[in-house]
């Protein structure tokens, strides 16, 4: 839910193969298991016999994008890369979408990229100095043109003096005439899995439910710093930096990632499931029923109703043909419009003590407006259970929240929170639940995940960032008004 | 999932509004909530001032028909029907998507109807006897020329008179320059409910859910054999006929209506969960853990779980991005294909005994499929469940499911067919059970449900269907080929 | 020039084929060659060999209509209808693009029709009173509706008894599961022919280019009051009525058919060129070259120049992608949007004598426009030359112009007409030399043409159209304001 | 006609606006009418008040990439570029659309490219070199590389360096958040011309007939190596190179350019009826009558007529919507394709003598069609008259040939052409008849024009072409099969 309602959105999904009879179609089904992770522009890359890319890409879902059964047929060749893409305000032009296809007099390269650099400004005011001239606004652009300006006898010796010289969280496919290339960053901060057909094909995707998707099964993660090496001499993993330490996006597991996915061998719904346990042992509330919003917080509400022995009931129901609307509410149908995607069961919440329960709040106007509607549909109490902390600072590896001002839990106490979006009480999973309940035990700070949306303490340098970046003190710090402001978006 | 895997399919959801300044808006978010009842095609009637009709109308989903905002806002005026559309093969030419518009030298009439007419044939043959010509294979026009065939002084009486001429399961909704209409059959075999919005206006669609999804409350079911008629006179109820008794089709509570609809006071989703909850009690299974088949089975799944006292678990998830793909897979990926909409979580199923809850069993591919996909996921054993009973007779009121040799329940034992489908062991919910768990409680046979494709006791007469239609008698009538033809389809 | 820019528009183009193998293919080919006729919406309809009827219609041109190759290559059988229209204001929605497909529970019957009925509302009027009911505003449903209520054994003595019951004029193609039919009006007012491919099948179209761009040889000219019907018999010619009289519109002639056309043996262009020799014949004036309006009147301006003994000269140039143009000049940019069809040849005309040679005068607002741009671009005097009589009449057989206020000539005198134009001098060819130049020589009142828009005097009855129809007497009656709110159109 | 059915195609048209209130209209309209130019594609980039730029661009015709009023609506501000393209086979995508829009941290900048670079391939090593990265296969794009490698300090010092780097034929258009710029090559290959509007803002366009189009003036033409500078300060012209001597390409006087436009002073449709007097003068032949192929050879073909004293005869007839056809015959209707774009007007051809006019002969076989057709339509003989010398070497400044073994008059002598082609005889215009037909007196080698197709003397080296590019010595050198496969094409 969160992502669609909330505005928290995740950059990206990849996936690549080589070798495959069927490129192009098992792309399409990879990407079509990925969706989730993007739904404004989608694209795919094929490389033939003889080495040359061809490209397909377009706005909004894939099918949208590949419309025609020639749209896919068109694109013969063994091997391929795709992405989905989300795509922020200022940067939804065509020449955005993904992959990027870049055209050199010695062949071509495709890139498709989920992440964001935190140096790709800085990089980018060197690049245009030496010359460099950019065609979109994305970060995938600028690896290209480090690649390019480096000394370097091969390909891949370029590319890996430029993955050095990159910050930040990101997950790369590169496919050349010669090999297709996977590259995780130090902290592998975003996730990117290896899997292998029967047929003895690789696929390289974000997530292991495309690898199910495309009946591949998981040969191994790429690990942070790896760079990964497909071509007609078979799987190569090369590092190109030995300072890694592993620092996963919690929020992947809290809600980016499909519930039947693993990422480094913790499977989603379960983690989920016990971070509702937790949190309900942390709040052990009373309550009749637990309703959980759906889809993406459905596993926490199980584990919370298993915790407090209530039922864990479906009092809300998502709309199934909500993922294409293009006709957008009057002003005076805003508050119907908002019903298309969300509905509450009034005879499963009437007269009842609820406990909601959500992933997470980032501005809290969606959190009002479900406890309003399950309040409208009768319930007697709405006991609003978040199954992660207090999200108060901006993520820069790859996450589309930047603006501190817009977090509400960065501009207020919880009880203020409570008392704005109408709950009957809040709670949240402590940071230390959170942590324990994913279960990732690696052997690194926070057990591997980066968790610096809850805590601050941001796992690398933040480079071009780093002066944009205030702390807000305190609550008092930020006036009503602008929180009011915020709230109206 | 019933109603996208199997081929089990209602033809249609109806909306309807009067005398509102948003009246093709709301007609918009209307039809939106009951995409379910039809995604093959969609279109809305506006009636303006001046009483003249406008129509928009096209084939796919809603989101498809209405791309520009344009669509939406040329349909100016203060009254609307419109219709989601389900299509079966031999009639998905654009001349059968409704709503269906009438040019009379006194005036235009639409028509939106859900249903199916088991008299259509004989009348069709002698209004074109008489002269009558038809541009659509849709019932609905048949009604449309019986009123043009009438004598009578004023419309309301025509249309009665040929209200009482057509047989079968119907709710149809009539637009003219004077008013708007809405119909139901002796039988209520399809849902039609009145709502009233904030401003005083009229509202008439198949489910409550559209009434929440456009702001309004309930005013009252229309009833068996009842014509509604909405003006400038306001809400006036009159019957066509008397003889009248309420037979609302079992499916639409079994998976049809969406959970949060209430028909006939009875709330979809906890009737299902009381299905499920009888089902249990009636076969009680050991198993670790209850799965249900998203999204229509995870109520009943929620009472199996309950009444067997073992976890309720997500052991499958449905793509949410699936409800349009151009796409088909080729012949060597069509497996892959069928797992864009599916897919078995490994990390709850693996080891598990399992009871695998589904609302019914058409062809018995589906279950097949999903019992395999559990297996492949690790399940120690899989128990099919269905929260209906065995599924053995055609429907003629309006589900498209006309052939008894298409139905396994109707050519084979319960225990063939599990040996066929792969479970372990296969249970169906008893009719006396189903009865009860809904709890129509109306003063009528089965309480007031047609539950005919179970005991093949129609409640009326089936005219130009009676001939075509015999009851198999025993499973040796058919013979294996013939059965294995089907399941290829 | 005129179909275009002077709001003068034939209502359609029609084309049949039996038993081609290649049947929509050549239908297309030749509704592409009648593309002239009709610009609104064209439309398919094959006849498969178990005599089913499948359509494919749309709005916009041939080539938006049949946008991917499958559009045309999933209509297969070997017979096919085609269809292009123009659309008046009032009935552009998709239910009247043709061809119209009517289904009868005994088989499909589809129709193509090019005409207008001149009793069309009177037999709607009886035909609803028996119960008919229409789903178009067009005249085409009318004949449908009129053979549904003939009492007969056969489908071809029901279609004689309609055909005799309608007026005005009219080219029917209809087909049948048995056949393919052509009717002509009894007094041929839309011009039909009948073509034979080397392979031996028939084809009917309305003009003879399109028998060319399908490769088939003219068999002979559908003659007033004939009903063709091509079968597995062959082709055969019966007379549904043997009251007949040749008067084919003039306007055909004039400017509707295209140049390489022939009309009854009489070609076209050469007609338009003894046209443009005679108005300079009786009117032969001083000027040092001739310009023709392009398309339409570059053959009469060839016959200006060439009488008149000096040059004929390229001064107008016709953009040649204006077909297409969906983007609405704003208000301050209208006059540069009209110069997106039409530029002056500023070298060519400067400082000479011009005489501008168009085929007719509607509303005078162009012929206006073409005078101020070639004033514009230098001309020392302009001309104006018009290739037929005055139009003070409107045309109820066909061609779209009904009111008498609209057309110039019917309330102004020719030097009045010359003022408001902006000319200095207007000349037009007088009536007995248009029916001298075409040259038709039937046995008939004006050698077998219609020129009732020149002289009001209709060869039929007007029915319907009777007493909406006054005769103005003279250009007092209509004031200039109301001229002017012409003007503005 | 030739730029449509043989093959031989100019790259673009462009069009450039500063400082008016429909900025983006005005651009739409210019671009309208160089449609000739290009119709693979068509963009338009606007630069906002802020000084940002926003682009629309697209595949096929302008019609069809500004479909919807939003889509032109959406570029406001008062400055803009659009350009539209013929793209060759290779180079389709939609990354080679244009204008090309790159993005830098101080601020975008859009480009719109006519012509073709003879030192691209070697600029681009060196930049690839360097560290540029390419995204389309385009000229264009080598202009903004070189320009963001240069030292410098201000843009249009780099802009001049770079200007002075690039070789061969180039007319482009650059838009900034300053200024529009707009530079030609030091041969003057391409045109290009200034004009002013009455409300003083400067507009630059391909040709003058997009002045007319939107209602500016000529104020001059771009001069070879000029570079103009339009921004808040006014016009501004400067020279970037003072090595230039004009040599326009011919083809653009031949075919290319609208009659209606002026290249030099010279009004194209003026000097097409010279070359029609020049050839025929040079080649007195007998004939009933003179025959143009539409539309561009129409002008030469009045001059022929004039100089043999018969008449211009329109005995080929353009349908004028073949401009957009997306249906391929098939294999048998090949033929019957064909004829959609031309026909015989047999009424006018029979028994006739006839001396067919056509401007250029590329590959021979479109010519070998027109002739078969008329001679089908009855011609007694057919006498082919090019109003251009024999084609007989490519172009490297901007027309798509490149090869000479697909120039038939490369490879046989006129005899053998004439019997291929099937013509009674076949005539080519003179090179001296050629140049003093068109008349441009310029004091330059060849009065000025690029004659290098006719005579093979290129006034420039041809840099990366240069190894590439044999001449052929004798049209034994080229084996008949060789000849028949290019025919095939």
């Amino acid at each position: 839910m969160a992502a669609e309602l909330k505005g928290l959105n995740e950059e990206c999904g990849v996936f690549g193969i080589w070798n495959d009879s069927e490129a192009a179609q098992r792309t399409y089904f990879g990407l079509h298991s990925l969706q989730h992770r993007g739904q404004e522009g989608a694209g795919i890359v094929v490389r033939n016999q003889e080495g040359q890319l061809k490209i397909h890409k377009g706005k909004g879902l894939l099918a949208d994008v590949f419309r025609c059964p020639d749209d896919l047929a068109q694109l013969i060749g063994p091997s391929a890369i795709g992405h989905v893409r989300y795509g922020t305000a200022g940067n939804r032009g065509i020449e955005n979408i993904q992959p990027l296809l870049f055209h050199y007099l010695q062949g071509d390269v495709a890139m498709a990229h989920n992440g964001n650099l935190t140096n790709a400004v800085s990089l980018r005011r060197e690049l245009e100095k030496s010359g460099a001239t950019f065609q979109s606004n994305s970060d995938t652009e600028v690896l290209m043109h480090l690649i390019q300006h480096q000394k370097g006898p091969t390909f891949i010796e370029k590319l890996k003096a430029s993955l050095k010289q990159i910050q930040g969280g990101f997950a790369y496919l590169i496919l050349t005439k010669d090999a297709l290339y996977a590259a995780l960053d130090p902290n592998g901060f975003r996730p990117l899995v290896i899997g292998k057909l029967a047929n003895g094909s690789y696929v390289v995707a974000s997530e292991t439910c495309a690898l199910d998707a495309v009946g591949a099964t998981l040969v191994r993660n790429v690990e942070p710093g790896q760079l990964v090496q497909i071509d007609h001499h078979g799987l190569q993993i090369s590092n190109f930096t030995t300072k890694t330490q592993l620092s996963i996006c919690s929020m992947e597991y809290i809600y980016f990632a499909r519930p039947d996915s693993n990422l480094y061998g913790v499977n989603v719904h379960l983690a989920r499931q016990r971070m509702g346990q937790r949190l309900a042992k942390e709040n052990p509330i009373k309550v009749d029923m637990v309703v959980g919003v759906p889809n993406s917080s459905l596993s926490a509400a199980s584990g919370v109703a298993e915790q407090l022995g209530v039922p864990n009931e479906m009092g809300l129901i998502k709309n199934q043909y909500s993922s294409r609307t293009f006709i957008q509410p009057t002003q005076a149908l805003r508050e119907q419009g908002v019903k298309m995607k969300l509905s509450a069961l009034k005879a499963v919440i009437a007269g009842k003590d609820v406990a909601l329960v959500d992933d997470s709040i980032v501005r809290g106007t969606t959190s009002q407006y479900i406890v309003k509607m399950l309040k409208n549909a009768g319930a007697k109490s709405v006991h609003l259970m978040i199954s992660s902390p207090p999200l108060k600072y901006p993520c820069f590896y790859g996450i589309d929240i930047e603006h501190t001002r817009e977090l509400m839990a960065a501009n207020y106490t919880v009880s203020e929170m409570c008392q704005k979006i109408g709950a009957d009480s809040l709670h949240f999973l402590s940071l230390p639940g959170l942590i324990e309940a994913i279960g990732l035990h690696q052997d690194a700070p926070n057990d591997g995940l980066c968790v610096a949306y809850f805590d601050g303490k941001y796992p690398t340098p933040l480079y071009d960032y780093e002066k944009d970046f205030e702390i807000p003190k305190t609550a008092n710090d930020f006036t009503l008004s602008a929180m009011a402001q915020v709230e109206e978006k």
